[in-house]
């Protein structure tokens, strides 16, 4: 029997679910635009076959790892690797079992919605996993996952992807763009179906680990000095422009926080010299991403890339995790953020030209409705990004439309990101936020403040069109 | 047919709707109480006609304006008027098929209930604004302004407003409400209809442009010495006097924060002869505004006028808007904003005294249950004023009265404050806060948390008796 | 006719409603856990009548005479004790009429729904409390009060409480304690029914009153030289295990902020010499208060105890009152509070030990997504307390769970606390946490986003299980 109940996340008031399944019987199957995210370009452009249920579903997810964490499941059994190369657990199977035998934890959770979704949708599976069933399912999976049908691209069409932007350094080669840019595959509908997107923290971020050198290999790609400032924005040009070439349409900067600057010429040399000089202070670090902001906002000017700006995220909090596993293994916790002061130096430079399109997301849900909406419903710059990772589920979800709408209506937002590197839940989160949105919809038909049919232009806007245009695809 | 469902705003559930109904149709007719806005005196003391519709719905509406320039359309477009005197867009009907064109942008907004609300019952319009029937609207709407029964007094009787306050300047001559004063209709009602509020802050806040020349006139005004420390409380204290003489009830105070401050008379002489001397610091400013909230509770105790305080906005964030357009552009937008140490000097002089009454608001909403509900639901002093500005819309009054009635109760909140310059939304914005209070009770009582009894008494205090008892009307 | 409806506070939605009913009805009657409150262990230890209605039920409830106060009642009139000994209102029927005249006052507050189960359910009262019948429920009241199963011990039992936790300091000599481990009811149902948890802010927080003198004290109870720092240290386990011994199996910190420190040995040494010298900066004292969090994380892991960390309150707010009533007058006010970087020394230190179980309480809603749930869904160590205080009422706590759960699911919280000095109010508080955590639960079930047996063995953990595994009873 179906895990996966058809009015799942509608509002339980019957006439509200009622228009709820009206709206999301009309968007249900409307083809996914997924505009950022961490899938690795590899699975599309060599096409290799999954390892195993485990390697899929449980080590790359932070969700899912975290969660058991917390519950005193260490990484080691559940075969995170280790910087030093101390052993830990190699057996997939192993690793599932402890999966199932903490699946209780993830009641919910999206996790928990994602995966059942995933299994049903993905998989066939129409049980919930249990300790009992865990090797029955697990078999079932690693089977899967050897035949043509759940190869990468085969998954990409299955799931009605029609594009799909991953995340690159300028220092990545972008080998498997190049890849794919060369096989018919990818333009097998008219257009890219895979492109990059441009992430030039290693290069910005002054904190960041190898920073210098990163510089310098900014320059060895590029061809410019990237010791003098204006070396370093040319080989930014540069780059900007071959990702461009290679489907980009947006870039994205990871700060942690939404800091901006506009300094003058000689300030900026100064300033990019003491960050150059590999003893930076915090201090001059953040004002140094402040100004890249500022920057990159003019360049997108000049080359019309989007800028996605995600700031507010402490990584690697803990520092006995960071050092024994590395970055990115569930330690990134969101702070405090604001952005009226912020984002005044960027916005006083730029803020008031329509052709620049920058699209802010936040961790601290109480921007909101205090701060984002304001100033995306009246910057002709700025758009809203959905609600974003801890807050990516349906109730932060239905917080973000309540505190978000009045204000900046529904045009100034920019419809979903999944933002994953789980390249088998995509489908499970658009569903997600489709039903969300629907439902959130369907409340204001059935108190009177929308009519049905422009309900249903929204919905379509919201789950489709909005994302399109929104990151110029 | 009427886009005004009648039981719009109402919860969807059906008990809990029928509820809201009967609670509803129990304050539907109540008369009006505006006890803080900011209609123009003039209309009422020359009872003119309005000009066109644009220039009444859509060029003194931030609300309306900064929706459309956040998609793209300049102001000049809409004639909003430029400060080096530009040509901006003069025929009313191009910028009313403006509105018509961008219509949709208004979804979920509070603008599109009110508008939809003023259409219909003020212009018996039943039909939604498209560009097809733009003109014939813009005509209709028009025809009927040039109508006895549109004039100013006319409305303001339609509306059943039984009083309304305005806000004006300490440096403002009050022409308009001294020509109300001897005008019959003013009284006609057995008391002031159109009054008065003392906004002091061109002659509080040292930052305001032209500062020390407004205290220099608010000496002439009063023939007190305002360049001591003294005469210029004193200045306050006369000019008080008049606007309470003109029906004022209240004063009204629109820091960028709420701090306020309990200096010894001898630093207090030396920070305004700081603030006067032209070249004041952001820090002394701040310190000068915090300094005289206090002295306003001073005041407040000596003549009784209530103290309202509007703090936490930023005002005119972009510089490229304040130069070209001035202030009020719809670039005014919230920021974090502290109570609890902000308020302590204040409080610690003043606020237990059960005889002051300061009625508070904010921008930012994480303070409603954190910080005000827990101050106003002890200080005998303090009161919480309604959801305001970009909160001033159904999810965020529901939000206001969820975070502060399990502390504050109802008995310390105020009613509604339309808070508006949009005369005509003025029954819309009133009906919609009756509405959306009514759910809120709804809710409590089909939970039963309340008895429907009760709920009756709490209807007819949050729709008009706590309005007229809060602000001394 | 009883005033407490059957569905009371449960969802209006009829499906939701009926799920609600059957949850519910499966933990209604389950015993209480209390391991947080703040019950004079006095009452089990003597076992003596409480002494009327208004000393009961009106004066040490702040809830209720801060909200009085609000409205302008002096406490004088409610019989608060002044510090200089001005006489105040000593009539507990005058004091009680005020209740009867104000009680519509909390409408819509917790202390009503509190108030009116202990009415019935206690003391079989089926009317509302109003000023006709305030002297004939006083009456009623007063005179249960004198009868043998009104007595502390009997209401205990008919509470269904399994075992309760009081809080001391660590200079109380515990009397009432000793006194009931010699006592057989106190061990009747097999284990201790009355504990207490070590709060050490008097000698841990050098802003407190007589803090030099505290810990003199505190040497002189433990025997140790709490003139050095490894005196004071040896203090604090010395008493710990006293304590422990007496039942507790948890700490408590009740800290301005949840800032923490993790210094070198000298620097210790040098800070505590600081604190000692009786002239403590803000700054130092704040140090001081970080460094004994980390201190007595460590200690956890050597006895076990468990750690709550309560952060966040303005103290004593008004100068005027704590200067004529003392301390915990109504006056206490919640502030913004940062978890994210305050914690980070002691997580650095300890927080990867699945033996250390630090719970976390906020009074700072804001929290709860963006910070408490993104790290009690990692750290092993941490778990998230319920809604507190000011949030302990049916919208905050459903807030809690709308806010937490997507990031910290269920197994990261622990249940619910009551933190009341009301013991009459126990069952009532006890059983709103039931009826709202049934609630949240069942709108899950009826989204389809859980399986109503889940739900089942969920509602099972909220009501009992989770806290007595948290706190290790």
């Amino acid at each position: 029997m179906s895990l996966l109940h058809p009015d799942r996340l509608f509002p339980a008031d019957p006439d509200t679910r009622a228009i709820t399944r009206r709206l999301y019987q009309s968007v249900k199957t409307l083809p996914i635009i997924s505009p950022h995210g961490h899938t690795d370009p590899g699975w599309f452009a060599t096409n290799e076959a999954f390892s195993n249920p485990s390697a899929l579903l449980i080590q790359p997810d932070h969700y899912v790892f975290r969660m058991l964490f917390s519950q005193g499941v260490r990484l080691e059994e559940l075969g995170v690797r280790t910087r030093d190369g101390t052993a830990v657990e190699a057996d997939p199977r192993k690793i599932w079992r402890l999966l199932a035998h903490n699946w209780p934890l993830f009641r919910g959770t999206p996790s928990r919605t994602w995966l059942d979704h995933v299994f049903e949708e993905v998989f066939g599976i129409e049980q919930a996993l249990t300790e009992a069933n865990a090797d029955a399912l697990y078999d079932h999976i690693d089977s899967c996952l050897k035949m043509p049908e759940f190869l990468p691209r085969a998954l990409f069409e299955r799931f009605n992807i029609e594009v799909i932007a991953t995340t690159e350094s300028p220092l990545d080669t972008l080998s498997h763009h190049n890849a794919l840019a060369a096989d018919p595959w990818q333009m097998a509908g008219g257009k890219p179906r895979v492109i990059t997107a441009y992430r030039p923290d290693p290069v910005v971020d002054a904190a960041f680990e190898g920073f210098v050198r990163n510089i310098e290999e900014f320059g060895e790609i590029t061809g410019e000095d990237t010791g003098t400032w204006q070396g370093y924005l040319q080989a930014h040009r540069i780059r900007r422009a071959y990702f461009k070439q290679l489907g980009a349409t947006s870039t994205d900067h990871g700060h942690p926080t939404a800091r901006t600057a506009d300094l003058s010429l000689a300030e900026c040399e100064a300033l990019f010299a003491k960050v150059l000089s590999g003893n930076v202070s915090a201090i001059d670090a953040e004002l140094f991403r402040a100004q890249m902001l500022t920057e990159m906002a003019g360049m997108s000017l000049e080359d019309g890339l989007v800028m996605q700006i995600h700031p507010g995220s402490w990584r690697n909090h803990s520092a006995g995790m960071l050092a024994r596993f590395g970055r990115d293994k569930g330690f990134d916790i969101p702070t405090q953020t604001s952005y009226v002061d912020a984002l005044k130096p960027l916005l006083d430079k730029h803020g008031l030209n329509p052709k620049l399109s920058i699209i802010l997301f936040t961790l601290d849900e109480t921007s909101y409705a205090r701060e984002l909406a304001p100033l995306a419903g009246v910057y002709p710059s700025l758009k809203l990004g959905p609600a974003w990772w801890f807050h990516d589920a349906p109730e932060g979800m239905r917080r973000f439309r309540e505190q978000t709408t009045e204000t900046a209506g529904f045009a100034n937002t920019v419809g979903f990101n999944d933002d994953t590197r789980a390249f088998l839940s995509i489908p499970a989160r658009h569903d997600v936020a489709r039903r969300v949105d629907c439902g959130f919809l369907a409340r204001l038909v059935a108190e009177h403040r929308l009519l049905e049919d422009e309900a249903f232009e929204l919905a379509h806007d919201l789950a489709y069109r909005l994302a399109k245009k929104a990151y110029r695809l």
